[in-house]
């Protein structure tokens, strides 16, 4: 497969967007009707704006803010987008660029051009935002604009409601927009999956890529590089859902592994695991996957033994999630199905169930499950009003504990890794410590992690795996000594 | 080359941060001695801080604030530096990682590690900052310290001077650091002229190994993804200077095309011109890099002619640069260079001098000539108090009107355009007018613009061109068609 590939970068979808906008009337005109409150006002966002890195003119390359992202579709920097609640009338305010933007930027489009890209009823410029709410949908006194203002569940941190000048006019709503508009992101439309589909696809096809052409005495950057490539080269992905983590040997139990201050520089050595967890995105939808395998293309016997734990896991989670499932339950099972793996090598001795209420699972995997994925690699919604985070280790990394509902996709990540920091603790602690068998244990101080993660849309009736890489060791094997892998695209 | 290198990246020069140390305090202490004033206090910086995306938990890839790379050659996030003025002592403060950093970041790194990675006097914590300050460097009274502040002549944005819990015990300067490390960013030591001759290195093995590749029917992105990956893969550079401009056709006359709005998404014609600025960073240290060339690999007529104006324009202003010259000058000895390359083949005609009064060399470059290069793309010190930008067109964009000085690096990067914004009003004004032979011109419609751009160093008696890739018509067709190109590293 080096230097080609089987993917075909669809072209943009508007309609997918339309459709988002869609949804979020019905479900705000559901909530008002249900609190008795008048079908008037409009849904107001602000898109990002370009940053410049610190006091110079250096900008960064642009990406839209998701939530705008998300209804709007909008690549360009500077916009606001609004929907008229009882019409449905979508309406985008456009920067108006300054006369030389066409010599050092390029065209100046009309605004029919955006009217057309993302079929809006209509685009006006940002400057006339306050007089033309004002004129056109205050029929009735004031305007009411619903803004958007919450906090995400994963970062703590507040979207910021859109302002503009002249707003003090207006009457606005800071609590109802958010809860409602994050809700229709967690159910996907078939052209969301369609877009997951194909942001997964590209992943899929770059990991394989990265699989066959790595090797000892590499750097871990390079395989990065080669994932990179391939996704943007074949797959037209300008950005990947998140910073690559290219972890091998040791690095691979660093969970988060690959930012600035451990930047995927160690060089890889014959009897490493590595820990490959990276995700394109097209766009603005993401992917979100993990290859865990040995760098000489050999699985030996410790290798095979946790990564068969973890792969037991992941597929017995598949195997059991369908709408109503609580995913605390399928976080326990992928915990007690390592552990019982673990057990059975003689790692661990002693009852599943006792391990099981000390939490002695998150010693091995410290993070949660799996996450929500959309627009973002942490898709909001993961915990809304109502519904606790739990605070038992391992438990309290869950970035949702909801019941899966069909149209939901998520990602299934389990891990099994050999952390000192987590042993430690586990050791020092007279009961905890019985549990464990630490001479064996020793063997794998040098081991790091083996992580699979794979991306899963929920159907009516069960579940669909998005992504497409070989899972069985020996088909790793077969394909990183050169064996066809089928094509992404192909699979139904 | 396709798949190879002759590439070796450099280890972390921390002798060049600690270089840039010792010229700054020794700027400072002349400063303060030719004002008469005492030899005390600390300049002290705040580094940069990682960034969420929005309201998210998406971190974005941390690249250091440039002053703070300049001195301390810090990596990571959340740190402070101070440098004691009398003393020439360095210090720097590290951020206290929670406990759980060593499961999802990576190893939690003692002070000794920064120490010695740095080649500072001592490290301490950032919540040690007031009392450290105060403790070790307040000897007689309150310490003083020298702040970052002051405006970016291209941006128009001002440097966020460093804060911290407990400041407001302290005296502070606000006016003083600025200008004076922007000043010694401006002339470059033998170390980083090292690293910014790599930069080059890489950046002209990547352009040509695009080079190589392009052809008709692929698309502008895949030119990018080819330069990303090669500079990554075999440069280790894991970031670029600025967004990959790869313009073609008419998209070549857009100065600054490749952002997202303009995403280098257009499909190469046969026919085509390619204008591909691009220019990898090492270490902090950049490079930035255009080469032109026909997509077919062969120039007809029109391009050769175009193409030569320019050629001529980079290599008369680099036989002319030395200590001393101007660069307002050589900006205009560009123009001058152009207009009469133009004028020699009927595409204007009249009196050379009579253009340059009338600024016309500003209808076929917009742009300034060129521009100081280091840390940043833009790098700052292009206006030094009383020096003033001009107001002229083309001239008002120029970055520098400086003075060369031995040590500086700056870039030369002549263009010819034919842009319709810049053409229609010199047809409407009648005087302007005359000077162009309109139907020679209407046959450039659609050509776009040419771009030749290089790092030059200026030396004692001249100047140094870092960049290494084929120059003349004949070189790129032959490399084109596969000749081999002089290694980037083996050159003198």
């Amino acid at each position: 497969m080096a230097g080609s590939s089987a993917l075909a970068p669809p072209g943009f979808p508007a309609e997918l967007h339309a459709g988002n906008r869609e949804r979020l009337v019905a479900a705000l005109r559901g909530h008002l009707s249900g609190s008795a409150r008048p079908l008037r006002g409009l849904a107001l966002l602000q898109g990002g704006e370009e940053q410049n890195r610190h006091c110079t003119d250096h900008l960064e390359l642009f990406r839209q803010e998701s939530y705008f992202a998300y209804l709007f579709g909008v690549r360009e920097p500077g916009f606001y987008g609004a929907i008229d609640i009882a019409s449905g009338q979508s309406i985008l305010f456009a920067p108006r660029l300054p006369p030389d933007y066409v010599v050092w930027m390029g065209e100046i489009k009309p605004l029919s051009y955006f009217k057309d890209r993302y079929k809006v009823d209509v685009v006006f410029y940002v400057d006339e935002i306050a007089q033309v709410l004002q004129d056109k949908f205050s029929e009735h006194g004031k305007a009411l604009l619903f803004l958007l203002y919450g906090k995400s569940s994963d970062s703590g941190n507040y979207s910021k409601p859109a302002t503009f000048e002249g707003i003090e006019k207006f009457d606005t709503d800071l609590s109802t927009l958010h809860p409602i508009i994050t809700e229709c992101r967690v159910i996907k439309s078939d052209m969301e999956i369609a877009l997951m589909q194909y942001a997964n696809d590209v992943s899929s096809e770059a990991h394989i890529e990265v699989m066959r052409q790595v090797k000892p005495g590499m750097k871990e950057y390079q395989l990065e590089s080669i994932f990179l490539h391939h996704a943007y080269m074949y797959g037209a992905c300008r950005h990947c859902s998140y910073t690559c983590i290219c972890a091998t040997g040791e690095n691979s139990s660093v969970l988060h592994y690959g930012h600035t201050a451990a930047p995927n520089d160690r060089t890889l050595n014959d009897g490493d695991m590595a820990l490959m967890d990276m995700g394109a995105e097209y766009s603005f939808y993401g992917s979100d996957i993990t290859c865990s395998y040995p760098i000489n293309g050999k699985f030996n016997g410790n290798q095979t033994i946790v990564y068969n734990a973890v792969l037991k896991a992941h597929n017995a989670v598949i195997s059991h999630m369908q709408p109503g499932v609580k995913w605390i339950d399928m976080h326990k099972l992928a915990e007690q199905t390592i552990l019982e793996s673990l057990e059975k090598e003689n790692i661990i001795h002693g009852d599943i169930g006792a391990m099981m209420a000390r939490r002695l699972g998150a010693v091995f995997m410290p993070h949660g499950l799996g996450h929500l994925l959309g627009i973002d690699t942490h898709d909001p919604g993961g915990y809304p009003e109502g519904l606790e985070r739990p605070k038992e280790p391992g438990l309290s990394s869950l970035r949702t504990i909801r019941e899966l509902k069909e149209g939901m996709v998520i990602t299934v990540e389990p891990g099994c890794y050999f952390i000192d920091a987590l042993l430690r603790p586990a050791r020092d602690d007279p009961i905890s410590s019985k549990f464990f068998n630490w001479e064996e244990i020793e063997k794998y101080k040098n081991f790091g992690g083996v992580r699979i993660e794979s991306d899963l849309y929920v159907t009516a009736h069960g579940c669909k795996n998005m992504t497409n890489c070989p899972r069985e060791t020996w088909e790793i094997e077969a394909v990183m000594a050169g064996a066809p892998w089928p094509s992404c695209i192909a699979k139904t």
